[in-house]
């Protein structure tokens, strides 16, 4: 049987005004859910994997045994994203399938060999942070996952269950849990698998590479014995057995008994000509450029007071709706506009507003839904961090780089901050300004565990402490330049030029080699599982995915099913 | 102007027994030298780079200003090696050039260009093992070096320079340093470059950005300003300037100041039809099967008394001779025959024996020349673990896996044992045993800075306390598999077919994604700068030499030199 070519199933908007597909949404809600059934009663909730085969984003494949393609990866995304916000009473989730004897198989192999490079690369990608958030969901928001396998996991399908706190396996003599991507595939177990089997659950190298060539798997006490899981339960026992772990589970979280959750409402997105608006965020594409400028704007006036103010926003706290409208700008131009190769930033508003809602967060952490507001912050900054898109912050008069807005600039590539105003402009203006806030020392962490403060000045203690005393004060461009907390300060002479000159030079680059130079440079310093994942894990793995022994028409990925052997290049490289 | 083809440049010898091309060969010595000036006098040596234009490893391309490629790198690495073991009296080594106005323009372009992509990765992963070795020097062996660039040092010429303790520019108003590979190449500076830069020099991100993406470079105060050199001195103080720093590098060093060394005399290496053969290590090339059958034999009797015996042994001595040997096989193996993609390794001999050496060799650590054979075993060891070929060892009767030969196998991807003895050969033999030694818990780090131990029980301490309370006890394959220090451990019925089995499933996998696979489960737990260049860096420019953006027809790497813009792909990915 052949394959459908990937011109016919992954048609993407090029770049310019003219496109024929629609481009891919990430906006979904329960009500729209095509893949997963969200049952919600009480502390433990159940997210039912059963996927729709005749409902992949893509026409061109089926979505048989609960594979999946990036439409149902959405579905998950969203349903997590709920649980926290939506559903404070959530204590442990049970991720399972609503499918006999499957739990879920993985990425989908038809999609995945007609799949374009950058859109397995984009979907990977994604696939990794949803599953990075589900971990943080577990570690850091009292909402515990249990994987409860009461069927096969193979692949991806494992690797879901890998990011999830506790794995049963239901033991019935058929149902295993296996990654078969290298034997069968010719790729890598790649969305964390590899990473998450020794580090993670510290299973033993010798034995995981034993694991990771046999596509049969492993099931029952072995699976458990090698660690493969957690625990193993026959199946009159799997129910009980299930529901006694979550209940257990559910003891060790601080999430509130009875508190009422937040709708995330609709976001308001609205696309005209090549500008994207949001309430608080923006975009304006400028296709012969390459460049997608982004601005955020800071809040409209004052915090409301305390956390039942917080709560009595909900959707339209200023923090929780800039993140939700950034998170869903990333993806969107990430998937969607993979020529746009820079992203320019901006803020528009009032420093002082900024660091009052960061203030108000920082008070309240212990509150539930302060809490989930600057995790989510700090899971969308982490998104940014691994963009494959340079990243040039521009601070100007007007601009408010202030506390958790600064770490947007922390997280560029370059800073460019204006000496002074633009004297043909508003001479009188006021000059841009940045400052330091709490939220720039600690609770947004990247993925390396640092903040971007630490990673920024790796092994230069001194120019840490210098930025760190800073905090609070408005600097203006010497004094940030002075601290290193920019990186050029042009005045408004030379302002025009020096960013025209810098983002024109950045268009001119190979894509290529700037995605592995941002991908080195952003992750100084120390190494977490996380970044293992991200850079060492996913380099190898798209290294792989470019290979012909792979993707090539005789490739393993594409040779799978046809009954035909793939033809490997034998070469050690 | 064309580049000559791929074909004519690069023959490399394929698979089975015709060859026409000669094999690439890594023994070397300073007569023969090509493309370095070495001068030793005392406690201060000079390593001048002065590279032949038409001493190229191939044809095809001329070597000019300072560029090098694999030749020149092998005479480095024998240089590098032969100061540590028949120098114990230089403290400092100056690496710098003996041409006018460059230092080193990095690797040959067309070289690069020209070369398949099996080239590249196997050049640049040797490139960084060296470079690895001149800061094991300066760490761990009193020998300091000092780049004395008097003369602009681009793209890989600044990264060997950043493998220096000490980097001294000559400040000329001309000479810089650069990293020119992304704007000119379209390529990473892929031999630990952007790693070095923020990680090791701590340069910070956002002009390390600048600077990898500025062809021209930067030269003068601000290059040490920006960290990216440690100081600059004006022509007409250099010399003195460089001797002064020389001498000062040279006083915090513990090397003796008079004593004799001893000579790295040619290796006993030969070849008879499939088989390798040295002294100690030998090797059964397989082309049909896909392997190397790697053999390791212990020492012949007991070991020398004290230092001076070691010294009067010199390259004689087992633990040398061996590592020698292997380190050769290694990169023969690696270069040269690139469709063997197992290596089966074993060892024969008196485990006694093996362990009496190692004593020897950790109760004189303080003596420099024990200290320079552990280093150079560990350092031997790690090319193992970097090394893209599956690794598969046999612990069979009459083998000698412990202390630092146990190493091997504990750097295997799977171990076999056998339990029992082999009933068709000789019933009564003893049976096979493995003993854990000090040599497993501490002198030979891999390069996350873990034993070998360590990363296989990594999150374990129970198995790892167990493991080592183990140590120097003789271990059947009962105990071994208990204490998970072997895969499997099959007796004479099942050790034919379950070997065999486990051999011929790798020679069917993709090589490409084997390669991803081990990278990946090899280094569990932390990582170090080194691991990131292998491991991150690495990975990320392999995928870029890949891709069409750099290495196709109309890519930056082939189309730099030509006139002609390269041509890219501007989807960012």
């Amino acid at each position: 049987m052949g394959l459908t070519s990937e011109d016919q199933i992954f048609e993407r908007p090029g770049a310019g005004r003219d496109r024929d597909a629609r481009p891919v949404s990430f906006q979904v809600e329960p009500g729209r859910y095509r893949h997963w059934q969200l049952a919600v009663g009480g502390p433990v909730a159940t997210l039912a994997m059963d996927v729709d085969e005749h409902g992949g984003l893509q026409d061109g494949y089926e979505l048989k045994m609960n594979s999946y393609d990036l439409g149902v990866d959405i579905e998950l995304y969203d349903a997590v994203q709920r649980l926290r916000f939506e559903h404070p009473e959530v204590r442990t989730v049970v991720l399972t399938s609503a499918k006999d004897k499957i739990f879920c198989a993985g990425a989908n192999i038809r999609m995945l060999a007609a799949a374009p490079h950058a859109w397995k690369v984009n979907f990977c990608k994604f696939t990794n942070e949803t599953r990075g958030g589900i971990e943080d969901a577990s570690a850091n928001s009292g909402q515990a996952y249990l994987a409860a396998l009461n069927g096969t996991a193979s692949g991806g399908g494992y690797e879901l269950a890998l990011a999830c706190e506790h794995i049963m396996l239901i033991d019935d003599r058929s149902s295993v849990v296996s990654l078969p991507e290298l034997p069968l595939l010719g790729v890598l177990p790649g969305t964390g698998g590899l990473t998450r089997v020794v580090d993670k659950r510290h299973v033993r190298r010798d034995l995981a590479d034993y694991f990771a060539t046999r596509p049969e798997g492993l099931g029952g006490p072995k699976a458990a014995a090698w660690k493969l899981v957690d625990e193993v339960a026959p199946r009159p026992a799997w129910d009980q057995a299930v529901a006694a772990r979550a209940a257990e589970l559910g003891t060790r979280s601080g999430r509130p008994a009875s508190a009422p959750g937040i709708a995330l409402t609709p976001l308001d997105k609205r696309r005209e000509d090549d500008q994207i608006r949001y309430r608080y965020v923006s975009a304006a594409l400028d296709y012969r450029a390459g460049t997608a400028t982004i601005t955020i704007a800071g809040p409209d006036g004052d915090p409301p007071a305390g956390p039942a103010g917080i709560l009595a926003e909900g959707a339209a706290f200023w923090t929780l709706a800039l993140t939700r409208e950034l998170d869903d700008l990333i993806l969107d131009l990430r998937t969607n506009e993979l020529e746009l190769g820079t992203w320019v930033i901006k803020t528009a508003g009032a420093a002082a507003r900024v660091l009052a809602y960061d203030r108000l967060l920082r008070e309240h952490r212990d509150d539930w839904l302060a809490n989930e507001i600057v995790l989510y912050l700090k899971r969308t900054l982490k998104r940014l961090d691994v963009t494959s898109r340079s990243l040039i912050a521009l601070i100007e008069p007007g601009s408010c780089f202030a506390g958790s807005l600064l770490e947007l600039a922390l997280a560029a590539d370059r800073t460019f901050m204006l000496s002074g105003a633009f004297e043909d402009i508003d001479p009188d203006a006021e000059p841009a300004a940045m400052t330091v806030g709490p939220m720039n020392l600690g609770p947004l962490p990247m993925g390396n565990g640092q903040t971007r403060l630490q990673t920024r000045f790796s092994g230069d203690d001194a120019a840490l402490a210098a930025a760190t005393e800073a905090a609070g004060r408005p600097l203006d461009a010497a004094a940030a330049e002075g601290l290193g907390l920019v990186t050029f300060a042009p005045d408004d002479i030379d302002w025009d030029d020096e960013v025209r000159i810098a983002v024109e030079e950045r268009a001119s680059f190979s894509p290529d080699a700037l995605t592995g130079l941002e991908a080195n440079y952003r992750f100084a310093g120390p190494e977490t599982m996380e970044t293992k994942i991200f850079g060492r894990l996913t380099a190898w793995q798209n290294w792989i995915f470019n290979r012909p022994n792979a993707s090539g028409p005789d490739g393993a990925l594409r040779r799978f099913g046809t009954g035909q052997r793939a033809h490997f290049d034998r070469k050690r490289v």
